[in-house]
């Protein structure tokens, strides 16, 4: 193999492989990133943990195709470390890696890329398309709320629910359901998957952001695959039945606030710093006559704090894990957000009024904090 | 106590004394940051860990003096988050403390200041001024080589020696000897002192790195005292004689090498990720007809990297440590750098011209690894 890369390019693509190099392994060939030079000029890198694989493209010439498994932490560290200029990658027979860069020359001992597993087909039948920021926001703003308890394996992805041309998106952790809902751009056939969760947050470190740039993801009953800038991210999908979130939803409600956002988020924050790790306090909510009393008590001492809401129904005192309505409103991008409460056992549901986003968060009991 | 002040300055003097409450101690008053409010309007923050103690001046309005204790890690979390306002602080006599910022409304309990230990009173009779720029340069510039060994006490601090109207600040650690020069405003009496290094990290953090604001340092036999923007750090000093680092520098060379530093320096830092933690590796250095090859062979693979350079003096092939070398040449603002080489047995300075700085390093024997 011979070929020709800029550092850039190749630092790039590195980074991207590297998101599915697995930290540990009982397979060693897996701590490889793989190095491929088609006849057809194109690089590719390829990595792979056995739940996601990825592949990439790095722009440069092939002079000689060829294949080689490469340590990935070593290769990436001297990557990062070359000089901004062309990088010459030369693989003899023997595995044996010359890499030149302006002065500079490493000489690496690589192995072959035989026993390195492939990543599995994913055919391109059911598929749908959407920015790429779109899909980074979907993320970001449901993530948190997978649960990290593996012995339920459902709980640790996201159902992602394509019905016509609508996407809902949808994590619950046993303690709190959070949804958002984008529009498609074109009608597609229903489906259901359940994507894991790590696969997700990966997705998002690789994911540009950018609005006018489109992810296609394509899904089978056992992956998920995702396009995105010459890059190819395939996942397993989580196997079982997703909860039955619509009966858990209800609109109705005997209190409806509205809040500046980021005045409760800060008072919420500033509530928190009397909790110790180990102490588990609520944050009581007082609402009565347009005003909200927020406070906390503790160990370490008290805290209250008036926000001015406007406010329908009824009055209400209601707890909650403050943790839990800071993850819901830090991910919230407007200036302010509706609470709809029934009583003070019932979840919280905060919601737009189109209901592109929907958090609903179970209370905790204060009687005996109260 | 009742006293009023900014969240911005009581952040800011928070985040000072914080840099003197230890990490663990026996002495629970030693978590506490003092609040003191004296009858002459004055507001004060003081910590003291019984190494170093630190005073620091907040300004505000005193409407009530007094004192007390209240838990640095509490205290200084909860003013981080406070809104950017007017801060109220009210201490009646059983120490419950109330704050209130806009409309947060926090309560704590403090404690009794009267176990708190005060710091020691140093005379201020032999002082020497400098500016805060020119301290930060020296600590940042020497503070790399002293030793973490505690069983050499005298070798983690360093030496700062007044001779006239010169400062010589010098580190070592056994491999390697750092010395830094500077010229002072005034001529000072001769004067040697061992500062503990601990206390010249925190001293560092404090600086402000400004050339046209000063600092003033006094000392006695056993504490050294540093004063700046209104705030007070006092530090024991190390008891015992320094090394007689003078027998130990010689301007004698055979080679004389001058090469341009961000350039060798990134050769030195590529060849080290070819080195696993465990292994002590050299970077061999062969300098040859106005030509250093720089190399390093490991067990993941070689680099081998040429780099120009001007020369005086005879070849020769000489081995070190490469983090030594990259400690020096990282805290060197010079272009370029000149290198002084004796025998591979013998140290290798790094000097200017001047000699406002010596970073002595010795060698490695490669006879084996050649």
């Amino acid at each position: 193999m011979k070929i020709i890369c800029s550092k850039s390019d190749l630092s790039t693509g590195v980074n991207i492989a590297l998101k599915a190099v697995p930290v540990r392994t009982t397979m060693p060939i897996l701590e490889c990133i793989i190095l491929k030079a088609t006849p057809n000029h194109e690089i590719r890198l390829i990595a792979n943990d056995m739940e996601i694989g990825i592949e990439t493209v790095v722009k440069g010439m092939v002079m000689e195709s060829g294949t080689v498994a490469l340590d990935a932490k070593v290769f990436s560290d001297m990557v990062r470390k070359l000089p901004d200029n062309d990088v010459n990658i030369e693989v003899d027979e023997s595995y044996r890696v010359s890499i030149t860069c302006e002065k500079a020359h490493f000489n690496l001992l690589g192995r072959s890329a035989e026993e390195f597993p492939g990543l599995p087909a994913v055919e391109r039948e059911r598929q749908i398309v959407l920015s790429q920021l779109t899909l980074k926001d979907l993320i970001r703003q449901t993530v948190f709320s997978i649960s990290d308890n593996e012995s339920n394996r459902v709980m640790t992805g996201e159902l992602f629910e394509i019905n016509g041309d609508g996407l809902r998106v949808v994590s619950l952790d046993g303690h709190r359901i959070s949804i958002r809902r984008t529009q498609l751009k074109e009608e597609y056939p229903n489906s259901r998957v359940i994507v894991p969760g790590k696969t997700l947050i990966e997705i998002s470190k690789i994911l540009s952001g950018e609005a006018d740039s489109d992810v296609v993801i394509s899904f089978t009953g056992k992956h998920i695959l995702f396009e995105m800038d010459g890059t190819l991210v395939v996942s397993r999908l989580i196997e079982g039945d997703y909860y039955k979130i619509d009966q858990m939803l209800s609109s109705d409600y005997e209190t409806k606030l509205t809040v500046n956002k980021r005045d409760l988020l800060n008072c919420i924050d500033r509530a928190t710093l009397l909790i110790r790790e180990s102490e588990k306090k609520p944050i009581i909510l007082t609402i009565q006559e347009g005003q909200m009393e927020l406070k906390i008590n503790t160990m370490i001492g008290s805290m209250k704090e008036d926000l001015d809401i406007e406010m329908e129904g009824r009055d209400i005192m209601i707890g909650f894990n403050p943790k839990f309505l800071m993850d819901a409103l830090r991910v919230i991008d407007d200036e302010t957000v509706t609470l709809y409460l029934f009583n003070p056992k019932a979840p919280c549901f905060i919601k737009d009024a189109e209901e592109s986003y929907i958090y609903l968060i179970l209370p905790v009991n204060i009687s005996a904090a109260v």
